[in-house]
């Protein structure tokens, strides 16, 4: 596959512009648990996956991490290159959570064609758009929905993502996508025990009864 | 003052495309406390206010309130216009907070604009980005700040937008701004009372110690 099978503009574009594109960009492979892009890190341009998987997420001041997003194959991180457009005023940090393949374009190199060109601007637009609408989703979860229902529904996405009923997952790692303390992961993770919905062993969960799971994440109103 | 006033891409535009706005905008005028635009309107188009101030703000499935953001003059409500952007996927109710004036642009005159023209779609990036910054800021907030500081903040932000000390405002109302409940905010706000730091009468909150209200906006680390 190359860069151009990935870009739904790569038809639109010019000869000169594809050229550039394609002379410019960069595949770059990153292992499990790498970081790929960092808080403070200079722009790293526009980040195209191609196989794998990468985590998207916010650390506030106080260390906390919420999970903001996940990507995916032909998914495409515009936020590690939030230098490509103006007044963007957050800081992501972007991990590998499974080996990941990329194309790389530079910022310069794409903000040169967003430039001249309505037709990436545009894709630009729908791009931040998605991510927009990824994060009004995640907000009102977290304004309206208790945390034994996102609970719940972490639970059942990373299974579904894993294709396994046994997460390989400590408390801690959940409290972090969550935004929350390890300890309210603790004490949720024992009353679904409680309840048999999960079975808790040392860095596992296994759930095991995904209905109920479904039921208390669809239910759980604050 | 007339469009060409209030968009910075003005002196980008061909003289046709500068009639073709011109001559399809409308001035619209809102009286304060008026819905602009509903979260099932149709698409209302591009605002630019022109004077007042809009509330942006979304409501959950219970009906419970969550302020985004506030415009003013010389800003743009892109939200009310969520079909020129495709991959838009939540709603945002708009209301007039002051009697407020705005330039109407029709979406679809504005989409057809951005379609052909790399300046006008860039420019909209950058507005979304801006509002996106809003969100994230927003979103840190509610994650990471306790209540008791968000509403100092929101009570000395009323002030200064007023330009008042005695705020008439319902605990009703500050409880929507914030998406808590009515009892969290009379709790609290009896608790200030308490402190001193404002002064509680029926449908009024006075600000006695704007310092001592800055110190708790500040340092409530959740």
């Amino acid at each position: 596959m190359t860069l151009g099978d990935y870009l739904p503009f790569w038809n639109k574009l010019t000869e000169k512009q594809r050229e550039r594109l394609s002379s410019k960009s960069n595949k770059i492979r990153f292992q499990k648990g790498m970081l790929v892009h960092g808080e403070s890190d200079e722009c790293s341009g526009f980040l195209l996956v191609t196989e794998g998987q990468l985590r998207v997420f916010t650390i506030s001041d106080e260390g906390r991490e919420l999970t903001l997003y996940r990507l995916f194959e032909r998914d495409i991180c515009l936020f590690s290159g939030s230098c490509m457009v103006k007044n963007i005023q957050f800081d992501v940090t972007v991990e590998a959570e499974q080996d990941t393949a990329v194309f790389q374009i530079p910022a310069d190199v794409y903000r040169d064609l967003m430039e001249e060109s309505a037709v990436i601007s545009n894709f630009t637009n729908e791009l931040m758009a998605s991510r927009f609408s990824d994060v009004m989703w995640l907000m009102d979860q977290v304004m309206n929905k208790k945390m034994d229902g996102r609970l719940a529904a972490f639970l059942l996405e990373e299974c579904r993502l894993n294709e396994t009923k046994e997460l390989s997952i400590t408390h801690e790692q959940i409290a972090r996508h969550l935004g929350t303390a390890r300890e309210v992961v603790t004490r949720l993770l024992r009353l679904f025990q409680g309840e048999n919905l999960v079975k808790i062993t040392r860095g596992t969960v296994e759930l095991l009864d995904e209905n109920g799971l479904e039921v208390l994440a669809a239910h759980s109103l604050r």
